[in-house]
C-alpha cells in the first residue's frame, strides 16, 4: 500500500505531504529546504546528516518495532558517528514511510553562496556579430510596384551599407510590415553575421546589449555588456540550479543516465534558472519599448562539457565513459526560441565549441582570454572550478588537459568542508612556534555591503588550500602528509577512531557547537587534488620537452581567492616565480565576453580549439608514477629553487629542495 | 442587455445557442451548416437567402411588433423578390434577437465542390533541394578522442560525398547519439542544399518523401512524390478551410481588416487545414518507425499573394489596395515548426516567390512549369482560378498581369450560378433553329467512380461559358451582347420586372421549383469577366508590338473544363489557331512539383519571377477602351480569321470579321 505523508523540516519550518519511498532528500528537494547534498544523493559524501525529532520510532514502536523511514543502511552506517548525537540519520538514505518530522543541523545546510564572479576591464576590438543599421526609405508609391517591403529593406542595407543578399528570420518577417509604417519608413535593423535580419525597430536606436553567459558546475555568471562600448552594464550570477541533482559533474552525469527524464529535467530547470537570471541582470533596461531580456540581441555561452551537453539536451553519458566521446565539439548558433531562452526570440546563442571529453566551452573561453597561443614565454593556466583544467604552451605549442582534482578543493571530502558561504573560514595563518592558528571567516550579509562578523562552521577551499599549507610549514605534518604526533600542543591530537587530527577551531568558537578539526583523511584528500593537477602540468611539461614555467595563471573564480605562496608551497603547480604567479579571475567568463564583442574571437576559438594538443592525462603510462610523487609536499623529488628563496626569505623552518 | 438565444438550421437539424447581434450566416459558419456566402458576409451577392420558419414574428407580434430578428435591412430589400416566396431574410444581414428557426433552400446551399486537380505527368531532372547519404562511420574508439559525433558524421560525408561544412539543425543534433548508436553507426543524412542536416535515421533508408502544395483561394491540392523517382504516389484536394471568411480574395483581405485577429484565425484555420491533407495524402507511408507527415523531407507551396501573405502571417491589407505593396517577393524557406506544419520539424517549408501585388507564387508556378521564357513562338497562357492572371511573351520577353475578371466565371453575380458541384449543369448547346438547349449535368459521388444523374441546380463556370456562347452562335444574343426579342420561342421571354430572360430548364427538370434561366444581368457579367481577360491580353500584345497569338494555353482546373471553341467564340483571348489552344490543367501545382524535385526550378523561379515585366492593367490609360471595346462578342473591332473559318467549318449562322 502506498500513500502520502506529513514531513516536516525545522528550523526552516517547510512542510508537504511526501509520497511514500521518498527519500528525506528528495523531500527536501521538492519542499526547498537548504540542505546540503554534495554527492547528490549518491551516499557517497555524508553531508546530508539529519536529526529526526518525531517518526524515529513509531509511538508504539516497542509493541511493533516499527518506524516511520525505512531501517538503517550500511551507508548510513558508515557515515553516522555516536559524536552525531541521537536519532542521526542520512537524508538520502532514510525513505518515509511515515508521518516525520526532521532538523537540519546548522552544518548539513548548504547556506546561501557567496558567488564572487565579477568581470575585470578587458580591452577588445568591438566587432559584435549582430550590427545594428539605420535606414530611411521612401514610403512606397506605385512606381515601386515589383517591390515588397523585404526587398525594400534588402536594397537600402545593399545602398547604404553594401550587404547583400542579406535573410531574413521568419518570425521577424511577419512583423516588418507594421513596423515599417509605425517608424514612417526609417527602420534600425539589426543584422546577425552579415547574414541575417534578426530584429527590426522602427526609427534610429542606437542601444543595443549583449549577454554572456558562463555556466559552472557551481556557480552560474551572467555578464550584460554594451554592445556600442564593450562595457559590462551589470553583473548577476547565481547558484547552478541543478545543484540539486548534485554537487559535481559525475553525479550529474550519473542523475541523467539513472532517472527517466533526468536530462530533460536537469535541462529545463538550467534554461528556467538562466531565464530568471537573465531577467534579473536586464531588469533595469527599456528600450524602445521592448524590455528585459527581450532587448538583448546576441548571446554567448560557456561551461563544461557535461554542461554543454545538458545544456543542449544531449546525453551525457557518453562523455562520462571511456572513449569519452562528445556529441559536438564545434560551435554552434542555436535561435533562442527553439532553446527556450528569454532574449529576443530571432537572436542567435552562439555556444563557443568545446575541445575534448572533458576539456569543454570554459577552458577555450580562458583560451581566447588569456592567448597562450600568442606568448613568448612558457605560460601554465590552471582554471579550477569544480573541475580543473590546464593549459600550458606558447605560440609554438599549448596542450591541454583536463584532472580529476575530486571535491576537495570545493570542501566535498573535508570533514568540515563546506563552499564558499557566510560562516566559511576562508584563511588561515599558524604560528610555527605555539601552533596556534589565526583565522578569516567569511562574515554575513553580500560581500560588496556591510559584512557582519560570526562564527565558524566550516572551512572552505582557499581556507583548506591555507591550513593545510600553514600545517606543513609549521611541522604539524610532514612533506608525505603523516602528522607529526609528539607537539607540545592540544590541538594535535587523536579522534575516537584513533586518527590523528588539527583542531583549528575550539567548540566555543563555532556556530555548530564541536570543534572544527582538520584530519588526516581531510590531508589526504587534498593530496590527490592537488597531484592531480601537479602531475598533469608536469606530463604536458615533458611533451612540451621544458623544464620550467616562465608564468602560472590562476583562473576561476576560486583561483582568485586562493594565496598563491600557499598554493605554490603546497606544490598545486611547479616551481615558478611567485611574481609571475598570478590570478585572473574568471577568464572562461572573459572570454565568453569576448565572443560576444567580437566575431573574430569566435573564429580564433574555433580554429583554436583545434589547434590545441588535448592530452588524456589518465591514460598517459607515466601517469601513476608521476600522480604518486605529486602527492608530496610540494613534490617528492622535484626542485622548487623559487620556493626555496622565498620560504627563506620569509624564515620558514621547513626546507624544500631548490 | 444581451444574451443568447437557440437557432436551428434546416434540414441538416444542427443547433446551438447563439448570442445576440450574430448574424445567422455567422451562426450557420459557427454550426458548420452548409450556406453558400461567396462575397463573404459582405451583402453584395445575395447568394445567402434563407427562409425563416420561426421567430420571423415574435409570438405575439400583432401586440409587440417585435421579432426575433432585426429589422429588414436596404440590402435585403434590393435581393430578396417576391418571387422568393414568405419571411425569407438574406443570413449574413439578419441578426438573432432571439429563438429562431431558418430553413436553408437548396438554392443557398453550397454543396461539396468537386474538386478536380489531378496531377499530369511532367518530365523532370530530378535534383531535389534535399538529397540523402548513406554513411558507415567506424565505432568510436580512444584514438577518436578530439571528435564529437558530429563531427564524425561531418567528416564522413565530406570523404565520401565531398560535402564541405555541412551545419545540422539543432533539433536533429539533440538526437544523433542516440540514432548513431541504434543504427550501430550506420546512418541515412538528409542534406538541405548541401548546407544543413535536417534529418539522420538508423540505417539505410532508401526511400524519399516530398509533397508539393497548391493553396487556391477555393480549392487546395497537395502532390505527394517519390523523391527517388519524381514520380506522384498519392494526390488529395479540399475546399480551402478559409472559404467560410469569404469566397473571393477580395473578401477574406476585408475579413482579416475588418475582424480582431481574423488574420490569425484564417492563417490558423489554414494552417490546421494543411496538416489535415497532409496526413491523408500521406497516410498510407510508414518509413522506418516514423509515419504519415512526418515522413516528408521537402515541400514546396505556391498560392496567389493574398493566400501567400496570410499563410506567412502577413497582413494583406496593403497588398489589397493601391500602391499594393507586397510584404515579401523574394522565395522563402521557413522551418516547418516554425510555420506549424506537420512535416520533419526540422525541413524547410520552399515558398516559391510572388511576382507583384496580385500575382503570386501560383502564377510563377505556371511560368515555370510552362517555360513561356524558352519559347520560340509567342504564347498566351491565361490562368483562370478565381482570379485571371495572363502571361504573353516568348524567350525574349514575358509579361504578365492580374485581370479583375470579377467571380462571373465561378458562378457569383450569375442569377443562378454555383461552383462546379452536383447539379449544375456544365456543357450547354442549343440548336440555332428551335432555339432549345441540350445540356449535361454535374452528377453526384465522385466524378471518377459511379455517377448518378439527377436534376439541374444552376449553371457552373464552364455552363455559363456554354451557354452564352451557344446563345450568341444561335442569335439569341447580339454581338453586343443584347437579346435579340423577336424570336419564335417561348424561352426568350421577360421576366417580372420586364428584363429579358433566356430558358435554359424549365421548372419541372430542376431540383429547385423554379426555371433556371440566363438573365440580361449574366450576360452583361460574364461580358466585364471575358472583356478583362480579353483587353488585359490585347494591351500585353501592344507592350510587346505584336498582332496575333502562335499559342493559347489554358491553365488552371477551370481551364481545363472549358471548351476552347466556345472560349474563343466568346473572345476570351484574341484570336488563335484553334489547335493551338489547349488546357494544361492546374499548371501552378506542376511548377510547385517541378520546384519540389529541382533546385536548379527553384532558381529558375526567383530569376524568371524578377525578369518577367508584370504590368498593372488597370492603370494603363488606353485599359477602359480596350476593355470596353472587349465586352462585345467576340470584339467590336478586333478580326478572327482563325475563328471565322471554324465557324464557317460548322455551319454556325453569325459573322465574325475575318
Amino acid at each position: 500500500m502506498s500513500g502520502k505523508y506529513k514531513v516536516i523540516f525545522q528550523p526552516s519550518g517547510r512542510r508537504g505531504e511526501i509520497e511514500e519511498d521518498k527519500t528525506l532528500l528528495e523531500a527536501a528537494q521538492m519542499l526547498g529546504v537548504d540542505l546540503e547534498s554534495i554527492c547528490g544523493g549518491k551516499g557517497t559524501c555524508g553531508k546530508c546528516k539529519v536529526r529526526i525529532e518525531e517518526g524515529y520510532f513509531e509511538k508504539d514502536a516497542m509493541e511493533s518495532g516499527m518506524s516511520h523511514l525505512t531501517p538503517m543502511s550500511d551507508v548510513e552506517r558508515k557515515f553516522i558517528k555516536a559524536g552525531d548525537g541521537p536519532q542521526m540519520r542520512l537524508a538520502c538514505s532514510a525513505t518515509v514511510q511515515g508521518d516525520v518530522k526532521v532538523f537540519v543541523p546548522e552544518k548539513s545546510r548548504a547556506g546561501k553562496q557567496i558567488v564572487r564572479k565579477a568581470a575585470r576591464d578587458i580591452i577588445i576590438a568591438l566587432d559584435p556579430a549582430v550590427k545594428r543599421y539605420y535606414i530611411e526609405l521612401q514610403a512606397p508609391g506605385l512606381h515601386d510596384l515589383s517591390r515588397g517591403d523585404f526587398e525594400r529593406i534588402g536594397n537600402a542595407l545593399r545602398e547604404q551599407y553594401g550587404l547583400d543578399d542579406i535573410d531574413i528570420d521568419y518570425v521577424i518577417l511577419r512583423d516588418i510590415q507594421n513596423i515599417l509604417r509605425k517608424g514612417e519608413w526609417k527602420v534600425t535593423v539589426s543584422v546577425w553575421m552579415d547574414r541575417e535580419i534578426i530584429k527590426v525597430e522602427p526609427g534610429f536606436v542606437e542601444s543595443s546589449y549583449g549577454i554572456a553567459i558562463d555556466v559552472g558546475t557551481t556557480t552560474v555568471a551572467a555578464y550584460l555588456c554594451d554592445m556600442n562600448t564593450g562595457k559590462v552594464l551589470n553583473t548577476e550570477s547565481m547558484m547552478n540550479p541543478q545543484v540539486p541533482y548534485g554537487e559535481d559533474v559525475m553525479s550529474r552525469i550519473t542523475y541523467a543516465m539513472t532517472n527517466d527524464s533526468g536530462l530533460e529535467t536537469m535541462r529545463k530547470t538550467l534554461i528556467e534558472g538562466l531565464n530568471e537570471l537573465i531577467a534579473k541582470v536586464t531588469s533595469e533596461i527599456r528600450l524602445n519599448g521592448t524590455k528585459g531580456g527581450h532587448t538583448i540581441i546576441d548571446m554567448t555561452v560557456v561551461f563544461n562539457t557535461a554542461m554543454h551537453h545538458i545544456f543542449l539536451g544531449f546525453n551525457p553519458e557518453y562523455i562520462g565513459r571511456s572513449p569519452f566521446i562528445p556529441a559536438l565539439q564545434e560551435p554552434i548558433d542555436i535561435k533562442a526560441r527553439d532553446m527556450g531562452i528569454d532574449i529576443n526570440p530571432a537572436s542567435y546563442i552562439h555556444v563557443l565549441p568545446i575541445e575534448a571529453g572533458f576539456v569543454g566551452a570554459d577552458n577555450v573561453g580562458v583560451l581566447i582570454a588569456e592567448e597562450p597561443y600568442n606568448a613568448d614565454d612558457m605560460v601554465l593556466i590552471i582554471d579550477i572550478g569544480t573541475n580543473g583544467e590546464l593549459l600550458l604552451g606558447n605560440k609554438d605549442a599549448v596542450y591541454s588537459t583536463s584532472c580529476a582534482t575530486g571535491p576537495a578543493f570545493e570542501g566535498a571530502q573535508i570533514k568540515f568542508g563546506m563552499r564558499a558561504a557566510p560562516g566559511a573560514i576562508e584563511k588561515v595563518r599558524i604560528d610555527p612556534g605555539t601552533k596556534d592558528p589565526e583565522y578569516m571567516v567569511i562574515g554575513k550579509a553580500d560581500w560588496h555591503t556591510h559584512i557582519e562578523k560570526i562564527d565558524a562552521k566550516g572551512l572552505c577551499g582557499s581556507g583548506i588550500i591555507d591550513v593545510i599549507t600553514e600545517m606543513f610549514k609549521a611541522g604539524i605534518i610532514d612533506k608525505s602528509g603523516k602528522f607529526v604526533m609528539d607537539l607540545d600542543t592540544p590541538r594535535v591530537r587523536r579522534d575516537a577512531e584513533g586518527k590523528p587530527e588539527y583542531v583549528l577551531a575550539w567548540s566555543d568558537e563555532t556556530s555548530i557547537g564541536t570543534d572544527i578539526t582538520v584530519t588526516q583523511g581531510d590531508v589526504r584528500a587534498l593530496q590527490l587534488a592537488k597531484g592531480a593537477l601537479y602531475a598533469g602540468a608536469k606530463l604536458m611539461m615533458k611533451k612540451l620537452g621544458i623544464e620550467k614555467l616562465d608564468r602560472v595563471v590562476l583562473a576561476g573564480a576560486f583561483g582568485s581567492h586562493i594565496d598563491t605562496e600557499a598554493a605554490m608551497t603546497l606544490g598545486m603547480f611547479p616551481d615558478c616565480n611567485i611574481e609571475k604567479v598570478y590570478a585572473v579571475g574568471n577568464a572562461a567568463g572573459d572570454g565568453a565576453r569576448m565572443a560576444l564583442l567580437n566575431r573574430g574571437k569566435r573564429i580564433e576559438a574555433r580554429e583554436k580549439a583545434r589547434w590545441v594538443n588535448f592530452v588524456e592525462i589518465a591514460v598517459e603510462p607515466e601517469f601513476e608514477k608521476e600522480f604518486m610523487m605529486a602527492m608530496h609536499i610540494p613534490h617528492m623529488k622535484d626542485r622548487f629553487p623559487n620556493l626555496k628563496a622565498l620560504l627563506e626569505k620569509n624564515n620558514v623552518p621547513v626546507k624544500v629542495k631548490g
